[in-house]
Parts: structure tokens; sequence; C-alpha cells
């Protein structure tokens, strides 16, 4: 199976304006990444986040659906909860990748913007096959900074629709994004993919 | 192109300990399928709603974003927010797209859990060949309720992951059956899919 990693990002990511900012934590968001990751199997899901007191807002949150009355009202949450990790940077999630799985694994970016060089669905999928872990990196607000992109080692091409128009959130993009790479629809198996 | 739209309903549906409930409004799933909708391209957003007082809240919320000081604030979501319209239930927007269409749509429900009958994503592709409208209909709380089910057509296969947990957030299961449907990703396009 391959060994998949899931980022949220809050630093460094772009403001409306398109200053660097980190962002503060968006509850809804973290619950919705942390049922991707449970229902596709991944290995894990890092919540970035540099900003202490939001940090600890997060373990707070995540403690309550993991082990706390949440937790007990919603079994279903505490379960896709367990896959969440608190990091102050990109890099400590790198960092806990190369830790676990005893190597560093490839850092994939993700943008609404058309970039240079971006990667397609199956070349992620290929790297699955000599088994080196994959983390697959979103950023929230809008969107992640160069310098984010600049620490990930492939940025993916982007979801694009019939219009101009790509302002998904990054919860639809996110679920979006794991099952192009991972989900199995039923027309897959008929076509034998 | 094909005719598309979505139904966000609110009744009826499940609550946790399965009775049929009418749920309350939930600002952030309007905004995240609004942008789905947007992104691909799509005719139009019903939300189906029957309680008076939260659909009067759902119309201060678009009118909000569309023509109001959040239109002004933030375009991309006043042209998302301007595909939604109200209905209180779902025959009202099957009429209301009826006339807009001229012939009905197939109605076609989604779901968590797998039903005995469940058609595949080709199959409603293959409905667009003949030129009729298709409402893509998604529940909120715990999904839709059986007899919301026996108001639409067909029912769409549930998204399944590796394991047991079916536990998406309506926000990401919509982007992911949309994109299932009308997404093509560059590896389609390298397949001439």
């Amino acid at each position: 199976l391959p060994v998949v990693f899931l980022a949220l990002t809050h630093h460094p990511v772009y403001n409306k304006n398109r200053e660097v900012i980190a962002s503060a934590l968006t509850t809804v968001d973290l619950h919705d990444l942390a049922r991707v990751a449970a229902t596709y199997g991944l290995d894990g899901f890092y919540v970035v986040q540099p900003l202490d007191d939001q940090r600890r807002l997060a373990a707070d949150m995540i403690a309550h659906w993991q082990s706390g009355p949440g937790g007990a009202y919603n079994r279903d949450r505490a379960e896709a909860m367990a896959l969440a990790r608190l990091t102050a940077s990109l890099a400590e999630a790198k960092d806990d990748i190369a830790r676990r799985c005893g190597r560093p694994p490839l850092a994939v970016a993700t943008t609404a913007i058309s970039r240079p060089g971006a990667i397609s669905y199956s070349a992620v999928r290929q790297t699955w096959t000599d088994g080196r872990p994959v983390l697959i990196v979103f950023g929230t607000a809008w969107g992640l900074a160069d310098q984010a992109m600049a620490e990930c080692d492939a940025c993916l091409a982007p979801i694009v629709g019939p219009g101009d128009y790509n302002h998904l959130s990054v919860r639809s993009a996110a679920g979006i994004i794991i099952d192009r790479l991972l989900g199995r629809s039923d027309d897959d198996a008929n076509q034998g993919r």
C-alpha cells in the first residue's frame, strides 16, 4: 500500500493581497481533512501552525474530539482525529515522516494556479512503486507562498474546470486531489485501471 | 455541454439516531458547494430548506455575498453565490429545473452507504448524451432519508476507501463526486479519455 500523508499548512501562505501570513485555525478544515485522511487510509495528517497560541488551540480541539467529550459523542470524529499531528513547520512534518518511515517523503505542493513544471497525478503515483512516502501539502487562506513551494519537491497540476473559476475550498480540493490519487471508482474498476 | 445542477438538502435527512429531521443551515456548506458548482461550470445550485426562518437566513447570507458587503469584499464568492437558488423542497427544485430546461432532470441521490441498484459514474454521464439535465442531490447531517431517495430516479455508488471509514463531509464529498463526473485530470488527457 502507498504511504501517504497530508499537511494542512497555515504558514507561509498568502492573504488576499499576496502578503505572506500565518493564518488562523479553521476548525472545520481540521475535521474535513482528517475525515479525508481516514476515508482513504492515509498514514497521517499534519497540521502545520507556527503560532504557539493557535497550535495550543489546535491541540485542545484535537484532544476534545479524540479523547474528550467530543470523542465520546462522535466516535467517527475521534477515529479521524487520531491521524492528526501538530507541527510548527513543514520541515518539522517532513522530519517526523522521515523518522516514522526511515526515509524522507516526496513533498508535493498543491496549487490552484498553473505553474511551469507541475507534475501529473500519475507521476505522483509512480513514486509509490519504490516505497517512498509521499506528503501532499495544502495551503490555507490564498494558498501556499513561494517559500513553501520551494520546500516541496514537486507541485501537482491544479484542478481546472471548463472556465476560469479556480476558487475551491481546501476542504473540497483536498477531497478531490486525494480521490484522484487514491480513489477507485466503479468506472475505474470497469476499465481495469 | 452537460447540464448539471447540485442540490444541498436539509430535509428529509437523518440525524445521528436515524430520525428524520430538517437540519440547520451550515454557512460553510453553501460556500463550498457554490464554489464546486462554479469551478465545474454547473448550471445551478439549489439549497433545499423547508424551515421558513432558516430559508430567510440563507437568503440573507446569499444576498450578503452576492450583492452586499461580502460581494464587494470578495468577488469570487459573489460569482459562486450567483448560482444559488433557494427552494422549500426537492420537488420544487426539480420543477424549477423543468421550467428552466424544458424537461425534468434525472435526479441522482448520493449516499455514503452501499445500496442495491446504485449506478456508476459513467451511467450518469451517459444520460448527458441525450441532453437531459441532471440533478445531483446531497444530504446534510447523517445523509438523505429514504423518502428523499424515493424522490430521486437513481442513487450513485458511494465513495469507498480501503477500509470501512465512510464519513466524508458533504463539502469534500461534493467535490469528489462532481470531479468524478465532470473533472478532467491531466492523466485523463494523457489517456485520451
